[in-house]
């Protein structure tokens, strides 16, 4: 870790002991979940308000400094990895829930609030957050990262359940993009300028948040396939009949193994999907009923549906742990992790040429995925000190990206840019990438807002 | 109407019979449905295609004439009027299907089409397209008002059914603004960007839309109520209990005596809801009776419900024509129409304080609205001559803008800014309003894309 560059005084007159340079605290607010190689910012600082925000900004914009927004650390694209050192700051400590309405359905919250949190703090009322993507993160990074997850095909991602945020801009502007009505028409929605834009336009610190009723009943079940085709066009079907499913996740045969001995499990290791459905008692038994039909024409095994909420618990618990499951399948690897998003339409071929491209690799490459948005992810787990495992991964997670846009789909469904998807963000949006790159260069002329992130070169 | 400016040959030479200065079809192109003073363009072009738009563009780019996009003309807040003359792009001969993508649910169309097209289109098909405005409105014009309407309160408005545009920015370069994924975390949201800019940004020249699938059973609602609270507060239960409504609509009693009159109708002349229910027929059942239940408990004087088509599509009808049986009012008037949206919570005291402004009011002023999500207008119908009536409802528009304003909503739900909410953007955005204008002029720096249009001063 090299020296770090000088901090400016008046930086550290404003923060005190909420600012350091220690180099573990550096080292980890330096890397994420993922392989990206990590490199520690300057410094860490911990403001505890949006006013805050705005006066290291400021202190940061004079004296052209870095800005690296960080929330939980648990996303996997580099986001947060300070490649151009500077300032990262820290929102764990603006966790406030700042207010639920209850009446209007929505929360109002600081950008350090974690999705579990939020849901714990609303236990015992009838209303919950929905977007959910599995590890724990802040609703900042996740509006950042523009997140979806598990329960995307039912509630939408955070494209959609943001209701407005509170940003600091590069020159320390504080605004606030929308008021709280569930639907404007007044003027350019900056809302959704700022969900997606991975810290690069502006730092996040407030977030509303639409909620949602819970279900008078939710029902799980598990169902697994001789094939992984079989198993998507099961998903296809389910999505275009217009049952209402509230998750439908697909985990590969690499995907269940690690899920059975990670989390001391006995599923049948093949492919297989996790349904859960929600609505009331009698609905929630309907749509259970017509799943399972469409999986049986569909060659399903053993169509099994719960609504014990134990059994439900643990099946969801197993899902949301894949990822570190998958990861022990090589102890000491990291994961490069695929992201890619098709038109459902063309799914089952886009998953049937990547597993053959699988077939030929010779890295641990489980596949899984929220299926029902046409999403899937693979993980290659590779050795970080090895070149040669390295190539591979970048080169097959090139072929997918490039499949990918070639069925009119994205390089990235939900996880962002930041690092690892960087290449291929012109490739996907040609003229439209310079558009990003004229609001980039207007919301911070100085390139101080997460530099050298989503956008590869900057005007 | 004063003499047109001088058109560029190269734009007659580019167009033929497709350009026009005839002073009728200029005077059509020089309006919309409101009370907005008309001015007509310097000239209409009927384009027929994206590279034809971007070819006009350049050549307005070249001769800095203003271009302002125009649809239906049906909108409401001046949105085509050519304030600064110029070039008007007629996008009505842009009327095709380009794709319908069942397996995807998703519809692929030239900006000309209108909403009533695309569900024609569709008839035969298990699939619909869902924003519904109420006039005939094309998507484009739709999408670049960020409008929505009755099915939005289970659907949502074009902001979360909109996949993607093509688009001509103010130097005729080309962009498409997302794939046909449903989620995409791959860069800024450009999409969301230039839905809702109203021309100001560019042309939405094509259109790719989400659709639903029919549900099974339809059935509707009418309920009468002593007062309007009760009704509101009826709404506000029904949508707080999570019941799925696909519509819900109030009318107060000026608005159903003119219902009456125009469409021939007896329904009781008092404060009234009109619901739809969507789902399965067990479900329709269900929800109508959860309904009926909690109207009766806000003192709903005679909840009546149906399966019947006929008296449904009577019902929606009725509600679709309200805008005309309300001019029809007052022969000869022009209407301003408010549009604000405030969170469901405030929806009762806004609706309360505002009807008590408007027994004050001198003019007829029916109140109506999307009240589901806490969005409603009132139509004041005014002399277009008379100064002094333009000023009371002037002044009783922004009463009911600055109430809305206070109570965390919007001055727009759905209509969009035009020349009427121009005022009020500033009040409703702060400083948000600053990086609207820094964006406009980085995206239009000749200001010549619909201007004077949303932003009153620009950088």
């Amino acid at each position: 870790m090299s020296n770090p560059r000088t901090i400016p005084s008046e930086l550290i007159e404003l923060l005190g002991d909420r600012l350091t340079i220690d180099p573990t605290i550096r080292e980890q607010h330096g890397s994420d979940e993922s392989s990206h190689a990590s490199h520690p910012p300057d410094a860490v600082a911990f403001p505890q308000s949006t006013e805050e925000v705005a006066e290291i900004v400021q202190i940061c914009s004079r004296n052209a400094l870095p800005i690296v927004p960080f929330g939980k650390g648990s996303a996997v694209e580099g986001g947060v990895v300070a490649i151009h050192g500077g300032v990262c700051v820290d929102l764990s400590r603006m966790n406030r829930i700042l207010a639920i309405n209850h009446e209007d359905m929505d929360a109002y919250v600081q950008a350090g609030v974690t999705q579990f949190q939020l849901n714990r703090h609303l236990d015992g009322t009838n209303l919950f957050f929905t977007v959910d993507p599995g590890a724990e993160a802040t609703l900042g990074g996740m509006a950042s990262t523009r997140a979806s997850g598990t329960n995307t095909v039912r509630y939408g991602a955070m494209r959609e359940n943001v209701l407005g945020l509170t940003v600091v801009l590069a020159d320390g502007r504080i605004i606030r993009t929308a008021s709280r009505a569930r639907k404007s028409s007044a003027g350019y929605d900056l809302t959704r300028l700022f969900v997606g834009a991975e810290g690069t336009l502006g730092i996040i610190t407030e977030v509303t948040v639409r909620l949602y009723r819970r279900p008078a009943a939710i029902s799980a079940a598990i169902c697994p396939f001789k094939s992984i085709d079989d198993a998507v066009r099961t998903v296809i079907e389910t999505v275009q009949s217009g049952i209402p499913v509230a998750r439908v996740e697909l985990l590969d045969e690499i995907s269940i193994d690690a899920v059975n001995r990670y989390s001391d499990l006995s599923y049948a290791v093949t492919p297989t999907l996790f349904f859960e459905f929600q609505g009331t008692p009698a609905g929630v038994a309907e749509q259970a009923a017509a799943v399972e039909k469409i999986s049986q024409q569909h060659g399903g095994l053993d169509f099994q549906w719960t609504t014990d909420e134990a059994d439900r618990e643990r099946l969801w618990h197993a899902r949301h742990q894949a990822y570190y499951a998958m990861l022990a399948l090589r102890p000491g690897a990291r994961s490069m992790t695929t992201d890619v998003c098709v038109p459902v339409s063309r799914l089952a071929q886009c998953i049937a040429e990547t597993k053959r491209d699988l077939d030929a690799c010779s890295l641990p490459s489980p596949l899984l995925g929220h299926v029902g948005d046409g999403n899937f992810h693979v993980l290659f787990l590779i050795d970080p000190d090895s070149p040669d495992e390295l190539a591979e991964a970048e080169r097959l997670n090139r072929r997918i990206v490039e499949r990918a846009l070639a069925m009119d789909g994205t390089c990235t469904g939900e996880h962002g840019v930041g690092l690892g998807k960087m290449d291929f963000l012109p490739l996907e949006h040609g003229e439209a990438f310079h558009v990003m790159q004229q609001i980039k260069a207007t919301l911070d002329p100085q390139n101080l807002m997460n530099p050298g992130k989503v956008l590869k070169q900057t005007l």
